[in-house]
């Protein structure tokens, strides 16, 4: 707004739980700025948003609302962006996507700044941001893979319900009033707002997130297992994952079990390397009771790591828990961090 | 009581969590019972706790007590079972002890009736009760040994509050109250409550369940790899075990990735193996979104199994997910089921 100098940016789905912490990114990361254009849904057009104290009104996104556009920001849904992002990127703006729609469709990169920054360097427009717990996993599985190879992961996640966006939160609050003030409710939305039975998540686990496949596993798993394999450039590595909503508004956790190639690597190694690793903080201490939990990783950008330890029957096998606030560095603040890259790199055209 | 024929049973921590559910259980099981005390701390000695419609009143555990005592079952914490179950024994009581006390013992039997009902004819006086996140895996895991071999277990548990004892649920409840009302509260108790340091369960994770050892497991892992081991008769398995803690007052649900000896199992057989056996419920439909979960589980005795699958990978490999009332098969049922069996296998004095 007031800079002269900067890039045009627009934030489709601007509204939204994920859209609304890629402008505070945006502010927090002081990101070069001369212009940005917040965009949503028709319904919620109108809506006033403050933007580096300026008032700035949402507008309806149509095709013509990328006129100009250096980088856009999507996160309004797959539908939204098969349609608009095509339609943003033949008008020179770079697209920058979080959902699902383009991530394995080889011409569009899908990446993870501290994995993957140079197949920004493919882009045709169009570049993906991957699933919430495959970034956080893969930033914690990278310097591992650099140093011993991997062979096999397997992950359990622990997720929060914001990744089912901000009325799946406003579910949760309301079911676990309603259980302890012992009043009756009603289950609209979790684990699937589309599909046909919908459950309590108030004090429940469920082992289903996005729709089921006709292999048994869902969505949510095939993602973690497809993404993971593409970021790496590891089509072969072995991938299983197990994906479970809880009673947690932000914040995933992941259990996860690794086998790595080469052999020789120690519990305390592996710590040191993630230690020095980008994105990630360690916090591994059992003696002083420090490992990663959701309730500590809301508002922060990294990936928090602990609980390493090797398998006790398989020397090359390792045992983490990764946590990471699913809105930041799981959504917003890696899409951020995908702008931010395109800029180092010379991608985006020079800033003004 | 009214009965003239039945055991004398005695049920040692009668005003804990397991405690109530031990009777409850007794009562709903029709438990052939002459006489029945009820025996717990100084502390609570003088309750009045109801069995049978008539009042009894709760007396202080001491090595007299056990005079004349069938059966006794114990869940009053380790030290009170060291104590006293070798006076109960002495006095020629048969002690089903529900605390990790002696479960490694190798005179001790660790007996789960679906898995190991044939190990009680080795008992000593004194038969532990296992873990309850241990016990709801290996009902689900031990068909699948009996047909195919087992090789190697991953799991990562998703448990309850309640396993820590009712004053945990009471802080799960008194949390999630002060944070939906935005009042402040102190963690007092969780993780761990004799540890150095405790964290909000309440829309939270910990990765900590009971102390940490030296190898960086904590002993609640290491009692779900040695138990499983013992329980299975498998001291070759290879298991590790994530135990983390969730935001639920019952019901322990575990993420399990398994892998058998022999090949040629399918993800359909392995539904139709496990939908036949003892002490399971098969919850395995994904086109109607049927699969196990805490909620659901809560005051039935058996193990729920689902998201049945086998590995992309491994051919030999498979995911299920298994849930379990904590406070029933966990503990109070499997308790009572023991003492079942011990009468059907005519190891206990005859009902009078």
């Amino acid at each position: 707004m007031g800079q002269t100098h900067g890039l045009h940016i627009a934030v489709v789905g601007a509204t939204g739980a994920v859209g609304q912490q890629m402008i505070k990114t945006l502010e927090n990361r002081k990101f070069p700025i001369s212009k940005i254009s917040l965009l949503s849904s028709p319904r919620s057009a109108g809506s006033k948003v403050i933007f580096n104290g300026e008032e700035v009104i949402v507008q309806e996104a149509k095709p013509e609302s990328f006129e100009g556009v250096d980088i856009a920001l999507f996160s309004a849904g797959g539908s939204v962006s098969k349609q608009l992002a095509p339609e943003a990127a033949k008008r020179g703006a770079i697209v920058i996507d979080n959902t699902s729609a383009f991530r394995m469709d080889p011409n569009v990169p899908l990446v993870v700044p501290e994995v993957n920054e140079d197949d920004l360097h493919q882009h045709n427009g169009i570049i993906a941001n991957p699933n919430c717990s495959t970034i956080q996993m893969v930033v914690a599985l990278e310097p591992v893979r650099q140093k011993y190879g991997l062979k096999k992961v397997i992950v359990s996640t622990y997720q929060a319900v914001s990744g089912s966006g901000a009325a799946a939160v406003e579910e949760l609050y309301e079911q676990t009033r309603a259980i302890i003030n012992n009043e009756p409710f009603e289950p609209k939305l979790l684990p699937v707002k589309s599909d046909k039975k919908h459950y309590q998540i108030a004090f429940n686990a469920i082992p289903q997130i996005d729709t089921f496949q006709d292999n048994g596993f869902t969505y949510e798993e095939m993602k973690m297992i497809n993404e993971t394999k593409k970021i790496m450039h590891l089509p072969e590595l072995q991938v299983a994952a197990t994906c479970v909503r809880l009673p947690v508004a932000t914040g995933h956790s992941e259990s996860v079990y690794i086998e790595v190639e080469n052999s020789g690597l120690t519990a305390e190694e592996l710590k040191a390397i993630l230690k020095e690793a980008p994105g990630i903080t360690l916090q591994d201490d059992p003696d002083n009771q420090i490992y990663p939990m959701p309730a500590d990783c809301v508002g922060k950008n990294d990936v928090f790591v602990g609980r390493i330890r090797q398998d006790l029957d398989e020397t090359n096998g390792f045992h983490l828990w990764v946590v990471s606030d699913n809105l930041l560095k799981g959504a917003a603040w890696n899409s951020v961090q995908i702008a931010e890259s395109l800029i180092k790199l010379g991608l985006v055209k020079e800033v003004k």
